[in-house]
Parts: C-alpha cells; structure tokens; sequence
C-alpha cells in the first residue's frame, strides 16, 4: 500500500533549549537604551510585575512605579475581595500544602467588591504611581466604570487563552474593539500564542499584547488540559504579526511575554526573540517586599470545577532593587535582571531592544545530566 | 568512496513531546459537544473503560453506562475464569511485588467458562446498562456463540498486534469480515498503529479500531519486543486511514487511541490527534469503584512464556463521578476529564470532537530537569 | 557579513531512541525462521556469545553450542594467559572497585600461552562443540597457526576499530585479503561502523563483519576518545554495505550487531536495522553457568596505558537455557531472547530474518522523567 | 489566515551530543603528530593551560612549557594583584561556599599591580619557559608595555566576548590591528563563537582566535545573559572562518578551543570539530601541581555587579605528567590525554590534526537514564 504524506508537526521552542548568539559588534552596556511605551506611558525599565497576589498590591506596585517599572494589579484577586487581604494572604502562606488547592478555590470564590478596587486603584494614584489593573473578559464590562472612574492608568484584560472572537451563550462576548475606544487608557489584552490570534487582537486596538499560554511543562494548563506552546516560538511567532500589524496599519504595539522565566537568561532570551517587555511572576515573588512572603501561587483566579496551579515555596532572596538593579553576589541569574539585560544587549551589539530583536536566537539544548553540569562552561573567561 | 543515501528514519512523538496550540476564535465549554457513536451505539462521553480486571467489572461497567461511558469487560480474565473472581482479585492485590509475574501468570493460565462469561454478561443487561465485552482473535469463534446468545451490545476482539492479515499454522486465522457480517452487534477491532494496517482493518466492516502498541517507553513490549510506535503519531495516522476510508466507502469508523495517557492533557492531545474516543486503564483504577483496589497491572491476559506486564500501585483518589465529572482540587489533570476535554475544545474553538481534530498539535518536550520544573510556567493567568 | 552554507551533522540513533512498527500482516511466532549461516556453518540461533572473559569459557562455548549458539573464546584473555584461569577470574571478581582498573591492566598483561590457547580449543572440540576464537590483528600471524592446527571452526579478528587498511611502522600491518586466503575456517572481522569501512573489509573476503564501535554513551571510548556510533545507525549502513556487496559480488556477508544491548528489545531492533547476527555480552554475564559470576568487564583486553573499561555487577538471574529460550517470569526483555526475537518477528510478518530487516525502524525516544515511566503504556492489551 | 513562513533556529550542538565515526583507514598512534604553531613559536602539545588561577601560576606554567605545552597566566588576578598570591588562594580554598561569589568579587577587585605582572612574567622566563600573559581589551593599552617590556612571549587579549568592532563611551575601544602591528609578540584573541566575528578578528592580524562562549548550559553566562554557543558547533563555523580567512590570505591562524571540555573524549571531538589547539581549565585544575588545590572558579575576572562564575571542588587526581601523558588507571577520559587524542586520530585514519579536522562528527546523543548507563556498551572490544 503506498504511504500517504503524513502530517508533519511543528518543533516549537521553550526557553530551556535555546541561546542567543553574540554579534559581531559589541557596546558598553551603559550604553543601552530599554525604554517601554505603552500607548501614552513610558516605562523606564521594559519588565513588568504579574498580576498576581503574591506579586503586586498596593505596596509593590508603588515602589515599582518609583524603580520605572510597571505593575499590574490583580483586580479579581485578594486585594478587591477582601477588606483585610493581609489576612488571607496569612492564611494563604500558613495552610498545610496537601489541603492547598481547596483552600485557594474557597478563597478565590468569593465576590470582588467594586469599592475595594476603587480604594486599591486610588491607593496606589495617591501616591503618585502609575496604576494598571487587570480584568477577565467576562467581568470586564461590569468593573472597567469603576476602575476608570478611579483613574487608573491602565486597564490589563487577561485569561488563559483570549481571542478577538468568543463565543458563548452564557453572557454576550466582549467585543474588544469597542471596549478600546469607549475607555479613555490603554488596554492590554492576554493571553495569546499564535501569530493569528495575535493579529486579530491587535486590530481591535489594544495597546499591548501578553504573549504566553502554558508555558513550560511544568504549567498545569498542560498536564490539565494538553495546551500550551513554549516561550520562545510563541514570542517568535507573535513579534511577527507585531510587525506584519505594523506594516499594515503604522501603529507599534508592544508584546509582552508571559511567564516561564525564571532567571535574567530567560529574560534575555525573551527580548531576542522579540518581546518588547516581559512580564515576571515568581522571580518579583522571591522579594522581600512581596505581598506572598517567600510563597507563590500559579492561576491568578484558581477555577472552582478545574484547578490547574498550587502554591510553591520561592523563597525570599533579596529586595526588589537589587532583584532588578543589584549589586548582588548570586551567580544563578535572579538578580540584577536589568543589569544582565544590558550586559547581553551589549554583547549583541544592540543599543536599543528593537535592535536586540535582531540577534540570532540557536537552539542549544541544556545539559541533562546534572552531574556533569557543574564542570562544563567552568572555564569561562571573565 | 561515493557515500550512499542513507536510510532516514521517520521520528514519532508520544503524549510528552507535544502540546495543543489554542485557536483564534474560543467558544465557552457549555457549548461543546462530545457525543460519541459506534455503529448503533450512542454515548454521552467519548472515553472508553478498557477491557482489564483492574478497571472493569460488573458494578463498574453498570456504573459507566449510567454516566454515559463505555466500559469493555475483559472476556478472558479473572470475572469469566472464576466463580469468585473477588477472591482473585484479593490474591493479586495482596501477593508480594517480588512473585507478582509468576502469580499473574498462574491465574490468567486458567480456562475461560463459558457459563460465567454468559453470567456475567446478562448481569451487566438486567440492570439496563449496556454491555461490550472483549477477546482475543484466537477465542473468538468459539467465544461469540456465548457473548450474542447473552445479548451483549458490542464485540471486541484485541490483541497486542491484530491485522486484517495473521498467518498461523496452528489454527485457522480468524476472517474479519465474516465476522463483522455474520453477528448483529458492531465489532471494535484492534490494536493496530499505521495507516495501512488500520485501513485494512476498516475494509474488513468494523466499527471502530483500537489504536496503540506499546504507548510510551515504559511499556514492557517495548523493553521485551522493542516493538512499539508513540501514541501521538499512531493517533495522527490512523486518523487519516479513517478519513481516507470515509472518502472511499461514505462509511465514519471511529478510531479509539488505546493507552499511555495518564491525565486529561494526555487525553486532550489524543482528540487533537484525530482520535474519536480514548481507552483509558490507570486512570479508572484509580476510582473508588475500581476492582483492582488501588492496583492496576498491565497486560490484560499475561504470557506463559514471555510476560510483558506487572502489577502497579496507581492509589485510591476519588469515585468515578469525580474523576470524570469533578468538581476537584487536584491540580495534575486526573480528575474531572469531562471538564478538561471540553475546557481544551472551547480553548481551540472547537464545538465538536470533529472539530477538536483541527486543532493544531505541536512539538512540545517536556522539561527534563525536575529540579527547575516547579519554577516555569508558574504566572499562567486564570 | 554573507553567511556560508554552515556543516550540517548527521543524526545518528542508539537503540533507546527508536522502536520497530509492527506490520500489516501478522505471522505466528511458531512459524518463524532464526538460522544463522556463517560460512559454511550453520547455527539455529543467530545470538553470538562476546568473546569476553566473563562470557565464555570452555564450559559456556560447548554448552551454548549444544543450543544452537555461536560462543566465541578470547584468545588473548585469561583462558590463554593463565593455567589456571579459575584463580584469576576470582581474584577479579573479590577485587575491591576502586582498584579494578589497575587490577584488570595487571592480569591482562601477562603474555598469551600458546600451548594453553591449543589447550582451550581442543577442549571445546573434544565436547563435540563448534569452537570459535578471537584474536587482535597485531597477534593474528603469531596466533593463526595455533588455532588452525587445533581445528577451530571460526577465527574472530577483533579489535576497537578494525579496517581493511592500517598504517602502522611498529609492524608489517595484517592483509586481510591474505589471511581470509590462507586458512581452510571461516574468518570474522571487526569491529566498524560505516558503510564505506564495513565494504571494505567484506571486499577482503572475509565471513562475516562485527559492527559496534563505543556503542551507547557509557561506552568508556565516548569519554575517553570520542569516538563511536549509536547502533542503529550503524547496523542500517553496514547493512547497506553488505546489500552492495552482495550486489556486486553474489556473496551474502552476514553482518553481526556486537554491544549495547541489555534486553531482547534492543536485540530485536538490531535485527530489524539489518543484523544477521547480535553479539551478545552483558545479557549473557547473568548467566548462572558464566564464569564472571555476576560480573562482567568492558574491554576484553584493558589497555596499559589507556584503559577504557572497569567491572561491573550485573547480579545473576538465571540460567543460559532461561535466558535464551525461556520460560521466565521476568518482565524486563533479559529472559527468553528467542521468544522475544520470534515474537516481533511474527508482530512484523516477518518469517525470516531477512523479511524482518524490511519491518520499519522509527524515531520515538523513550521517556526521560522515570517518576511518569511506571504509568505510561500500562494498557498494553495481551 | 494564511500562515506566514516562520522563522527557523539554527541547531547547534555541545560535546555531549556528538561523536566521532572512526574513518576507513586507521594509523598506528605513535605515528601521529600533533604539533602546534602560533604565530613564531612552536610547542610539542596542542593543549594550552587556561589563564584561570586554579590553573596557572609561575610554577606550573614553567613545568608545562617543560612539557611542550603552553600555559597563560592570568595577567589580571591574584597573581599580579597580591604580593602573596598564596595566602589569597588559600583564603578562596577554605571560604564557606555560601559566602564565595562575594569573596571572589572582593578579592578580583584589588587592582592590578604593574611591578607584579612584570615580576610573574620575568620569574617564567628565567626559567627558560615560555610565557603567555592575558589581559581584558579595557586594560590592554596599559599593560601591554609591562608586558613587552618583561619579554612575554605572547599576549592573550581575552574577555567573555570579545569582537573587533567594540562600541564605547567610557574609554576608547582597543583597536586590534594596531595592537598587532605594534608589539613583536603573538596576540591571541578571544572569545568569540561565530563565523563572522572570527574572521573579522583574524583580519586584524591575530595570531590565534580562543573559540568559546558561555559553553554548555552550566555555564552561569546562560543563565544570567542567555548567551551562549554550544563548543561543537562554534569551533565547526570558526574553523569555516579559519579556512576562508587562509584561502583569502594565505596565512594560517588557529583557532584555539576554550572551554567545556571535561575529559579526553571532549577534546578529540573538538579538534576533530576543528580546533587546532584546546584551552583546559577544569582538568588541570585537578593536578597536584594546581594552584587551585583541589578547587576551580569560573570566571577569571568576577564582575564585582553581575557574578556569573563560583567555586567548585573537582578533586587533586594526579600530576601533571600523568594527566597529560599517562601511564594510567582511570577509565573516565581526565588522564592521559595526549594518548587519548593519539589514539583517537589513529582511529580516524589522520596523521595530523589538520587531517583529524577531516574525521566525521555525527550526532549522537548521551544516553539519559542513568541507571541505563552502565550496561550500554559494556561489550566494547579491545
């Protein structure tokens, strides 16, 4: 019987398996621009912290603000369902792991309050920082009055897995396009992966994009569910619709990739493959400043029927300006993140990420063998 | 001297290596529809219970087919073997690891009884549950007598490698297609992995075909054999054997992927692959319910001389409803099936099973180092 | 800068990376054919004993003959070196580990009796076996006459790597051409890998070839040279070269796959890659009659300089008849290597040994996270 | 949506990953010669000692120039820092390991003094060995007339990626033609891991090029940065640049290997990649003569802001000469390299390493299951 053509099946690519390839040009890292804008806002440090209880509350995303970096409020989390957030956040850190899963559903179902996320929003502007907050689709509609009304910076409209087009029965679907020109600040839609999806939410005219679904194996989403597309090609593949967006209509819209990274290689291995800002969850968890206390924890609203994370121990390693400023005597890439930015920009020979997007990203996988680990690379040169 | 062309070797891919990529447009779980139809037969559910002791007896069978499940009597093990198979069922779940293949060995060595196949099939019809049972192709003459006279809705005749083809000198190979036309009940058929080997079982008038053979390395035929092909691609390829069929015949088979998944992302992929149904042991093992009390072992008739399959501490989790239906805390993606399968669809905007298969399915590896593995994907977002 | 066209590698597999799919047509196990010819001899089995101190001796060459099995004596071992080869087999085997490779280098250091080598082939021959002998090309010409005169049936010229043209100023090097000329028995040589080496040497007229150099990782030769091919790939080129050789000349030189396999599944992928024969070392070490006594070292002669090779526990199991032809009880493919063989043959409609080099060979890795290994594949049917 | 053509990564590949095909003749080992020549001066051994401290002081660069071996001192470290460099490696050896990246930053930041460097380099050369210095591009206008001024026999510019083009604001970039023309001694330069930076590098007039940049995933410069080449494939694309850069100007620049070779096995794969010559660090730093004394550390130069190196412990083994020449016991590839790498070309039929750049080199994966390990290849023959 003669053979049909079988299906051939993309390789895509995790952060794990590849290396970015120095140029033939080198620059002084100081002499490195990694400036973000957001539609009108302007970053001084293109990392953003996630949307996540044990990241951002009003504390972080102050002091964030301050450093130049953006901060996202989670505005379905513990901060607008709970009067006291630091309560629960207690409970969060101090329940027995085995009963964890159950005790993150029966916190997360409660209801967020409107006039705690108002108050959260007004904290932060208060003190002079840039505010963003972070919705799912289905309630977006409902909170974005009062959360421009509160005059955040910033609306973030985030799930799993967001398209231009939903279809459901349950409640009319979010038309994107209209909430971005009925709301006076820029919004950032996520999660997506494909060059496709991608496209299509860019042409409803968000401001940015988060580019990340199930990222590495070790996100439930897969064992759970089967989906999810590794970092890199995910980021590779929507830095192009970016530019094929840009080329069609003159507007440059930022993507943001998110998670997977869990140390300043991964980062840069982000930005060469495209990203214009990446967005950190469990390395701003390690801070002494964070609102999760050495702890993290991994679906931003764990699903009553379907959880798919749990709480992990980071560890609280240093404070948020030497995580991202140093100096720092750790050689495992947590700290210093905008310190090795710079110094890889530099080894590209870029002065500015755009140019960073141009390095050559190789596949180079990790040593699996641990005990040879230690020995190999040991002799590089300073 | 001249180098010839080299044979290249076609890579295949396992459950591990890849992931489902999400759609542009998303549809709202409640949407989707996961019917499954073999021959006459309709199910709520396209999971199958599959034909071994641990997982499948009377009670569990009846209990499936309430919730819509398929689940297949093993014809040739402990429940027709023996009077009291409880009592067997006892034996193997309390002999020490170090005996347990001479002891799988001795039990399955007994005759099959005719009256106690007859029995424990009309038990399964009288408490209006409906009832497939299984045998191998070298029984299946002398058995079906016995399984049509008990009414039995469904015939599946399984082995570790079944064609269309099999030539024996000990006895008169069984003709597929005089089967499927002298019973009344549809026949599943298999196991079988390529393209051509499961065109030339549909030929033969079947009504779904088992896919699998040695599902992931660990599979004893694999280390005793070296005979096997990865799920993923056996799935994708028999997948297009059923739409070259339904092109030439008009005639939809249902292919059922047969083994290695272990939770709802491994199920998930299954579909995206092209499966209609998917045959799962270790995971309804792990059910309350399950005859093999929290054991599980792995060839369903084990070999008197080259045993390929031993006895499995898999636990007690949960009741079937749970595992199939949640609601659930657990986080790895062995519980609530029902709730993953269609939370994945809606993820790739697929309302059916039909449609699921239009998912893209992309290469994917896990991450092999475990100590970095609690790290990554840890911001996925709600 | 203009890149050139860079060095494409080529992908090379061992046997832990690839599985055989089994066929559209399945034969009885019962009706399969395993002969094996070499020369003018013929055995029923086509499994080779590794001349190897821990394999054979006087004892296991005439017992294993009487099965139908190749055994080849090392003529350069402790057989030929010590009268008393018994004394030094224990010494190795009491040896604390951490002074083994010295130990090894010590005893192998001593010169070849040549009244001992006649001693030990007489033997062999007084028991009404057939008697083979490996010898390395630098001792051939002293050697050849001795074993000629006491009337073995084989000589096996072997070493790391052995071609048709050496280059040596130490040494008029060894014609092949000449020495497969001038005695009546058939000659072996080996070992190689490639297409255009193993061509060479059948050009010399020799009866058979030994393909495996470094075979898999652990092989001392990776770490300590470099050098070596997985198995696979090297057993489907030397195969190649045996068909262009028989294409040109009429004359079939089995070709017989020596090293890196530790069950019957990596057996039977060596015969579906092309082997004639498989040159078994380890597997036969568990051997209750093997004179290593559960113990089993890597070079058959340890270099003085630069030795590749220490010893190892590999624990006796059973005996040689249970290990060839079964019955057993185990389930991990290191018992009943014939059932096994004829097994796959028949999953593969394979009646002989040259049918079952046309069964495909694939890509599909085994599974590296052991934790998931024990749930995977477990619904394997009988 | 049509997809669009996605962007390919480039496959590269480490030591790990790769093997050597022996060739079709072979050559005895003592008629290989393996000479090397940079610019004027001639050494017996293709090996060069890393400027690293655990490596290379006075006295052990005097025994290896003995050796016909070429030793580089660290011309910005504890050598040339402290009048007792003694009591400074002693102080590293016993530091608690949890407080050592902060003792290396505190250590290296001592500056460099001028009448040391020249004091080092004067004890070396009154001798009677030859000497080589490195310094980093920012320094090298400074101390080059130390340097010249004491009789180096050679210059070593060096830092983690070094090009010919650098781009700076704080000091004038080193421009490397002029540095050529301008002192009488070879200047080697390096790191650098692509054809084009390579070729840019040669064509200011170098003597030699050091191939190597953040080699193998241990390598803290891939975790902190992302960048990084894997060995194989960075010493195959700059010996490209070497052979075009010949063709071009008739002269003949080697390229030199740096890093992430762990034993014998390494360092064959990477002359047979292309290298002329090898940089070691970790090997020797497990002589007896070593000044490390048991213990290595990464980086020459900590960054006292963005540490990307340690200290590890890799054990005294055996003297220098044993190490480099043999006679010896361990089969793991970390002595006797000098017959490793003789034996290896032997294999491959080369008399010279520029005939050794000719050997194939395939991929060929380590096996992973480590438990699998010891049986695979345990038939290796002599």
């Amino acid at each position: 019987m003669a053979k049909p053509k079988f299906k051939e099946l993309r390789r895509c690519y995790g952060f794990d398996e590849v290396a970015i390839m120095p140029g033939d040009i080198t620059v002084n890292p100081d002499q490195t621009d990694i400036e973000l804008t957001i539609g009108n806002l302007k970053f001084d440090v293109p990392i953003v912290a996630a949307a996540m209880d044990a990241v951002t509350d009003v504390n972080t995303a102050i002091q964030l603000s301050k450093m130049g970096i953006l901060a996202v409020l989670h505005g379905e989390g513990v901060q607008t369902k709970y009067d006291n957030p630091q309560e629960i956040l207690d409970e969060i850190v101090h329940a027995p792991q085995a009963e964890m899963a159950s005790i993150l559903q029966k916190i997360y179902s409660a209801p967020i309050k409107e006039d705690l996320l108002a108050k959260r929003i007004e904290a932060i502007k208060k003190a002079g920082a840039i505010c963003a907050v972070s919705v799912t689709p289905a309630n977006t509609k409902r909170l974005v009055p009062v959360i421009t009304a509160a005059k955040a910076d910033m609306l973030v409209v985030q799930s799993t897995v967001t398209t231009a087009r939903h279809v459901s029965k349950s409640y009319k679907g979010l038309v994107l396009s209209e909430l971005c020109q009925s709301i006076p600040i820029p919004v950032i839609v996520g999660n997506c992966v494909s060059y496709s999806a991608c496209l299509e939410i860019m042409r409803e005219g968000v401001a940015g994009v988060l580019i990340g679904i199930g990222p590495g194996a070790a996100c439930t989403s897969r064992q759970v569910l089967g989906v999810g597309v590794p970092q890199v090609t995910a980021t590779l593949d929507c830095a192009m619709a970016r530019d094929t967006y840009f080329k069609e209509s003159g507007r440059y819209v930022p993507i943001i990739t998110d998670g997977g990274m869990i140390n300043g290689g991964d980062m840069c291995k982000a930005f060469a493959s495209g990203a214009d800002a990446v967005m950190l969850g469990s390395i701003f968890a390690q801070a002494k400043e964070a609102p999760g206390k050495g702890y993290h924890w991994g679906m931003s609203t764990p699903s009553p029927v379907l959880p798919r994370g749990t709480r992990i121990r980071v560890g609280t390693t240093a404070n948020l300006q030497q995580i991202l400023f140093g100096p720092t005597s750790v050689t495992d890439g947590t700290q210093n993140l905008v310190g090795a930015l710079r110094t890889a920009m530099g080894f590209c020979g870029a002065s500015t990420i755009k140019e960073f997007h141009n390095a050559e990203v190789v596949v180079a996988p990790s040593i699996t063998t641990e005990g040879k680990a230690w020995q190999r690379g040991m002799t590089c040169s300073s």
